[in-house]
C-alpha cells in the first residue's frame, strides 16, 4: 500500500489558474504563489451567488483520528464527479505540530489537498504574518512601558503573550526585559504557538480589512495599575497590525487530488478558540461554488457547537446539511478497545456505542 | 516635491512575467508571488553566460546616508537606457528596522525597486523562513537537553540564540525554561533580529541546496560540559533545517521604476556578518544579464572588504568594476558639518575631505 | 490602662543567675547572654527528676486570639504563688512576623515573659543559626552541582529552599544562578521564612547533638536525574550543619513578670510543622521543675494533635493534664459576631457555641 | 608541631569577667555571652583616658599571608609581659569565607584570640544582626514599591542589595518578585556577602547609636523614575534598622592566649569598604588601655591609607606608631618565588625586594 506522501508525489497537479477557472475566476482575480497556490483578491462586486453549506463534524475525537478531513475531501470530490460544482473550505495547518510528525492536516490516502508539503510548511505565509503581527504588538506594548508608560500599563498584568509557530517548551514560561533599563522592564512572559494567537481567531472571523481592523482595535492586551483594561486602540496600533495582515486575510486556493478547488485558510485551535477556517474563505467559496464542504475542529459537542455559535453569526449563513463522521475505528474505541486492538474485527465493541 | 511613497504609488509596474522575459526566462522558470514578485527556479543547466560584475560601495557611512542603493539602481537603469542588458542584485530589507521608519532599503526618489511595500513587509517570506529555521534549531537544542541530553550539551554554553524579525528590546536578555521540568531546563537566552541569524549569512553564501545543507551542518550551536563544540550535524537536523529553507534559497525577482530586472535576495547585517545579497542571486543575475550591479553594506573599508574576502570566493567571480559613492552631503559631513548644516552650500567643508 | 510594653518596661527583672538558682542551677550550668537571658548547658547527668506536664491548648483559633500564652504564663505564675515549683516551656517568636506588629509571642498584660524586646528581636541567636545552617546547605547543594555534580542532583528537583527570618514577598519565587558559569546553574528557587525551615522542626524534636546530627543527615534535599532521593548524608555535610547549630540546641532561660523561670526555645510553625517548643527545653524543664506548663500552636484539633502524635514520642512523656482555653471573645466569635462586636456583652452569641 | 586548633584547645581561658577586671570594668559594665565572650555597655561617662594607638599594617599582601594579625597579637601580649597595659582592637571574621577553610581571622600558633571556634562561627551575633537589618531594608524597599510606590522608586534602579553571611555563588545574580502580583515587582537582584553590606561599614564608623541612626538615614538605596536618589530616611525606616543593630554596636571583649584583653568588633572588607574594626571598639580600647594595638586590612597602600583617611576622622585619633609587617616569606614571594618554593632558604630572592 502506498503512503500518503507517495500518493501525493505521484499525483499530477493542474496549474492553479486552471483551478481558478473552474470557479469562474480569471487571471486578474488571483495572485499566484508559485504554480499551485494562489491568493484570491477580495472584491466586493463578486457575483451574489450563495451556495449550499455542508458542515462535516464527528463524534468525540479519539487518538485513532475520526476522518473529518478525508470525508470532507471525498465528499467534495464525489459531488464534483456527479457534476455538482463543489468547493472545499478547510483550515490551514500549523507548522509547529507538523514538524517531525506524519502528515499535517491535509487529509490522507486518495483524499488529500495538494501541494501537501507546501501547505504543511510555509504555505502562503499567513501564519508567519500572524506571528509577526502578534509579536509586533508585544514589542509595542513593552516599548510603550519603556518609553514612560503613558497609559499606566502594569507589566505584571499584560495578558498578551508572544507567539512562535513552533512547539517550543523552553519558551512557555520565561522572564523578559533583563539586562538593563535599555532592555525594558522585567516581567514574566510566555510564548504560545502562533495558531493560538487571538489574532488568528480574529482573522478567521473578520469579513474584510476594515472589520479586521475594528476587531484588532478591541483586543484587550492587559490592565493598568488601576486594573482598567488596555486595548490595542489605546495604543493606536491597529493600523500597523492590519497592514501586516493585509495579504494574510486573502483566502488561499489549492486543489484536491481530483482537482476540486479547495480554500485552505485560517486555522485557530478548537480548544482555545473556535476552531474553524476563515469566514472570508467560506464566504468566497459560497459565492463561487454551488456546494461548499467545510469542517469544524474536534467533535460535534465542541467544534460544531462553536461553528454554530461563533462562526455562523459572522458568516451570516447556517449549514444546509451537517455530516456526522463516525468511523468504525472510533466507534470501536468508544466501545472500549485500545488503539492496538482496532485492526481486528470486533462487532460487540462496535455495537456497544451505536 | 513628491515623497518616495507617492512616486512609488504613481508608477505603473510591468507584470513580473514580462520582466522575466527580458532575462530570457519563460513561464516555467519563474514562480510568481502575486503579480509583481517571483522566485526563480534554480536550474543547473542555465546558459553558461557570465556577465560583468559592478560593485557599488561608498566612503565611510554618515547619518545622512551615502546613496549606494540609489546609485546602484540609477546605474542599472542608465545602462538599460543605453541598451546594455543590466540587472540589479541587491539585499532584501528586514521587517524589524523598517517598522515605523522612513523607507526601508528599496532606494528613493526615481531610483526605487518595486513593489516597495511588499518588499518592505513580508516580501516572499524568506526572512520568515530563516526565522522559522533558526528557532526550530533552538527548540531542537532545548528539546535534546530535555530528552536526556545524550550529547551532554551544557545549557549555559549554548551560543545559538533565538531570533525574531523585529527590534524587541524586552527579548534581548531573557531566562527560558521556567515553570517545571516539562518546560525544559532553565537558562539565559536572548533574541537577535532575524537578519543577524547565522542562517541568513549561510543562506547568502550557499551555492545550492546541498551546499546550504553542508554549511548548516557545520554550525556550532554551543559546547558540551567538557567544552567540546556541538554542531547541527551532531543533532542530525541539517536536513530538517534545509527543508524549511528550500524556497527561501531561490532568488526573488522584482523591477525598478524603469522596469529593469532586480534580484532582491538575502540581507545579512554588515556589522555582524558579511553584509551582501545572496551568492545565488548574484550568480543567477550574472548568468542572465550582461552587467550586474550589486552593492556591499556600510563603507568600502568594511563592506567592500567583506565582499572581496568573503563573498567573492564563494561566488567565484571578482568585480569587473567598483563604483565608489561619495555624495556631496557625505563629504561635507566628513568635513565637519552637522546634519542640520548640510542643506547649505559650503565649499570649504566639502574641499576639506576631497 | 497601660500597654503591654509599658507594663514590661516598668517591671524589675531578676538577674538570670537568680532565676537559674530557683531551678537549682549553679553558675557553671548556665551561659548568660547579657544579664537576663541564659542558655543552659546540656548535661546528661542531670537529676533524674521528672515533673508533671501540663499542656495548654485552645478551641479553634480566631482573629481575636485565644489567649493560650497568657493562660500558660498565668498558670505557671499562679502555681508558683501557691508554692508549687512551676516552670514554663514556650516557643520563641520569629523576627519576621514581629517586625512592625503589635507584641510578638511573649504574652500580654501582666502575663508576659521578659525581656520582651530581646526575645522578639535576636534573642540568643537561635533563629539566626538555623537560617545560617539552612542557607549553608543550599549553597553546598548548588556548589556540589557546580563542581561537577557527582551525585547527579537535578537542579530542577531541588526541594530544599533557602530561608530568611523575614516576610520578604519578593523572595518567594526567584531564579538563581544567573550571570555566567561561575555563578552556578540557573534554577527556580524560593525563600521561606526561617521558622518554616525543616531544620527548625528537627532542632525541636532532637534529644541531643548526636540525635540532631542523625536527623539532619536524613533530610531529603532533592532528587537525582533518575528521580532518586538525595540526602544531607549523601552530601556528607551533616557535621558542618550540626556545628552551626551547636549553641542553638541549648535551651534558653528567661523569666515571667513574677520571676517564674521560663524556657523559650524553638518555634516551628504549626501549619507546616508540629508547632511546639523544643523537646530539649521541655525535657530540661521537666528535670528541673515539679510542674511544666507548655503550649501547642493553633487550636486543639491541629496543635494539640500534633503535640501528642509528633512531640510526645520524641519527648517520651505524655501530658498529665490538658488545659483547654476558651475565651469569651473567641466563643462569641464562633457564635457569629464580628471582631468589632466583641467588646459588647452578647449572651445569646456566647451561648450558641457553649 | 601542634596545629592552631590543637594549641587553642589546650589553652585554659580566664572567665571573661576576669579579663574585664584587667580593664577596670566591673560586672555592671559587661554583658556576658557565655563564659568567655562579653559585650561592653556603651557609657558616655567612661574615664577620659586616651591610650597610645599602634597601627599594624604590612607590605603588599601575598597568597602566603603577611602575618599582620599574629604580629598584632604578639605585640600586645609582649607589651603586657613588660607590664604595659595593652589592649587589642581587631576585626571580627565573616562566617562566609571561614566555612571549610583553615583558621579564620583569629591569628595562629601561640598568637591567637580565643575562643576561636565561637569567634569564627556566630560569635555574639553581630553579623547576623547586620544581615537582618540589611535584608529588612531590602524587604521594606520591595514592599514600598508593591504598596503603591509613593516615592516612585524605579525597581531597575535599586542599588541596595540583599546579603547573606555565606559565599553563595548561585545568589550573586538572581531575578526576584516572580509568581504573581502578591509577590512583588520582578527585578534583577543579587546577594552580597554580609560583611560587604554598607551597614557593616557604617556600624564600624559610627560613634554611638544616634550617629549610627543618622548614618543609616543617609544610605542611598536607589533612584526614582526621575533619577533622583532615594534614601533610608525617605522610607522612614532608620529607627527600625537602628533597633535591629542596638546590640551589634556594642564592642565584643575576648582574650588572647596570654589573657590580654582583645576587642573583636566589626569587619568590613578592605576591597569594597575601609577594612578596619569598629570606631566604637577602638575608642573603648583607647579609654581603657594605655596601648591599643589595631590593624588595617590588606597592605599599607590600601588598608593603612583607608585607616588614615576614613577611620581616623571618625575616631578623632591618629596612630602614635605604625608597625610595618614584612615577613621573610612575603619578601621572597615578591622576589619571584612561588608558594611551593617558600619553604627553602633563598637569600637572593629575599634580597631582591629589600
Amino acid at each position: 500500500m502506498l503512503s500518503d506522501i507517495e500518493i501525493a508525489q505521484q499525483t499530477k497537479l493542474a496549474p492553479i489558474e486552471q483551478i481558478a477557472q473552474k470557479l469562474g475566476l480569471g487571471q486578474e482575480a488571483i495572485e499566484p504563489y508559485g504554480k499551485y497556490k494562489a491568493k484570491i483578491s477580495l472584491t466586493e462586486n463578486m457575483q451574489q451567488n450563495m451556495g449550499e453549506l455542508i458542515l462535516v463534524t464527528s463524534i468525540n475525537p479519539t487518538p485513532a483520528g475520526e476522518g473529518k478531513t478525508t470525508v470532507s475531501i471525498g465528499l467534495a470530490d464525489g459531488l464534483n464527479q456527479i457534476h455538482k460544482k463543489a468547493v472545499l473550505a478547510l483550515r490551514e495547518p500549523s507548522l509547529g505540530p507538523v514538524m517531525g510528525l506524519k502528515g499535517g492536516a491535509t487529509g490522507g490516502g486518495y483524499s488529500q489537498v495538494l501541494p501537501m508539503e507546501d501547505i504543511n510548511l510555509h504555505f502562503t505565509g499567513d501564519i508567519h504574518a500572524i506571528t509577526a503581527a502578534n509579536n509586533a504588538l508585544s514589542a509595542l506594548i513593552d516599548n510603550h512601558i519603556h518609553q514612560g508608560n503613558e497609559l499606566g500599563i502594569d507589566p505584571q498584568q499584560i495578558i498578551w503573550k508572544r507567539t512562535l509557530d513552533i512547539n517550543d517548551r523552553a519558551l512557555r514560561h520565561i522572564v523578559v526585559g533583563l539586562g538593563n533599563k535599555a532592555q525594558g522592564v522585567p516581567h514574566e512572559e510566555g510564548f504560545d504557538i502562533s495558531v493560538a494567537s487571538e489574532i488568528m481567531a480574529i482573522l478567521c472571523l473578520a469579513n474584510d480589512l476594515s472589520d479586521l481592523k475594528e476587531r484588532l482595535a478591541k483586543i484587550v492586551i492587559g490592565y493598568t495599575y488601576q486594573n482598567k483594561p488596555v486595548t490595542v486602540h489605546d495604543l493606536q496600533v491597529e493600523g500597523a497590525l492590519t497592514l501586516l495582515l493585509k495579504e494574510a486575510l486573502k483566502p488561499n486556493l489549492v486543489q484536491t487530488m481530483e482537482q476540486t478547488p479547495a480554500f485552505i485558510h485560517g486555522g485557530p485551535f478548537a480548544n482555545i478558540a473556535h476552531g474553524c477556517n476563515s469566514v472570508v474563505a467560506t464566504k468566497t467559496a459560497l459565492q463561487l461554488g454551488d456546494y461548499v464542504v467545510t469542517e469544524a475542529g474536534f467533535g460535534a459537542d465542541l467544534g460544531a457547537e462553536k461553528f454554530l455559535d461563533l462562526k455562523v453569526p459572522s458568516l451570516d449563513k447556517s449549514p444546509n446539511a451537517i455530516v456526522m463522521v463516525a468511523t468504525v475505528r472510533a466507534l470501536k474505541m468508544h466501545g472500549g478497545l485500545t488503539t492496538e486492538q482496532l485492526t481486528k474485527e470486533d462487532f460487540p465493541a462496535l455495537k456497544k456505542r451505536l
